[in-house]
């Protein structure tokens, strides 16, 4: 360390910290203490943030959850939270990882003792979020709303291919896709309806 | 909100809060006073980045940081923080644009008023990373090591193509790389000669 120490200017000092906490009305939908058994029982899980999001102006029309993959217990959650944080990170899918991580105080949800993790999104992931799930350690991805749905709303998806999907499934990740998309695809539409912004 | 109020586990009420800050350390390397004008000064300082986390055994071999593309003036750095905080999130470039999203209060740093912007990371950018400079509003992305560089250590950069970087291009983002790409890369062998872990 040879150069002189600097603390920087004030607003890197006083705004050097980035704070993620779930929103209260999250306690009311998501249930941390039971058990979600069935693809169909989680994607409704994710669907309802979702939708939740929508109806209380929260974000965009997305969300998001980690579960124990056998037992259904629910890790974590998010919505996506852009637009009401500030920041473009807060995609559904990568908040309910940071959270995970958050609880499990661990870098991979892969971690010998720990259970196999399931990630489940309202809407296939983003490039950003494809590859967060990659290096998460979650060992299935489930999907509602396809690409193509949220394109049609005009959001970009960004480079993501099948190419994409066929590298994290040859990594052992299990892709698992459109489960209740008609469903997901009505949040969607509702977030269209009401002016939601498209960013 | 029809369902009983539940606050979850106590775990999840008391863990539900991610938190990012600088290490003090990073004060002394990053001048937050100053500003950076050339290329070589910009990929310097993210260079410098990455090997103070390796000689500090901070994490991965890798920096970044957001910097004002006119003026050089300095925004926001990272460095590898997946093990030391155990969230698989924390690569450079993620750690650099939160905190620049932090700093500026903004879901884009391309929004009206703000001046252009530039992220510079030492090493190609990952998938997830990849995606993320697409959202964050960044103008130009300039990169130190390449994707083999990375992956010769045994890092695994997940599904990015020429064709990644062509659909960032569509979007008005300039793709600068190989910029000191040796002394980039001889932080890379300088993390593997001390046993770094590749996760």
């Amino acid at each position: 360390m040879t150069n002189p120490r600097s603390t920087g200017p004030a607003d890197v000092r006083n705004s050097g910290e980035l704070r993620l906490t779930y929103p209260v009305w999250m306690f009311s939908v998501a249930d941390f203490d039971g058990a979600y058994r069935t693809p169909d029982a989680r994607m409704a899980l994710v669907i309802r943030l979702a939708r939740e999001s929508v109806e209380r102006d929260w974000g965009g029309p997305f969300g998001a959850a980690v579960f124990e993959a056998d037992s259904g217990r629910l890790v974590s959650v998010g919505v996506n939270s852009v637009l009401r944080l500030a920041n473009s990170l807060w995609h559904a899918e990568v908040m309910a990882l940071a959270m995970a991580h958050t609880r499990l105080k661990s870098h991979t949800l892969a971690a010998p003792g720990l259970p196999a993790h399931e990630l489940v999104t309202s809407c296939e992931p983003c490039a950003m979020c494809l590859g967060a799930t990659l290096w998460s350690g979650v060992r299935t991805l489930m999907c509602g709303a396809t690409r193509a749905d949220a394109e049609a709303l005009g959001f970009d998806e960004g480079p993501v291919t099948e190419a994409s999907y066929a590298h994290l499934a040859a990594r052992g990740i299990e892709i698992v896709r459109e489960i209740r998309r008609e469903d997901a695809r009505t949040v969607l539409e509702a977030y269209r309806a009401r002016g939601g912004v498209i960013y």
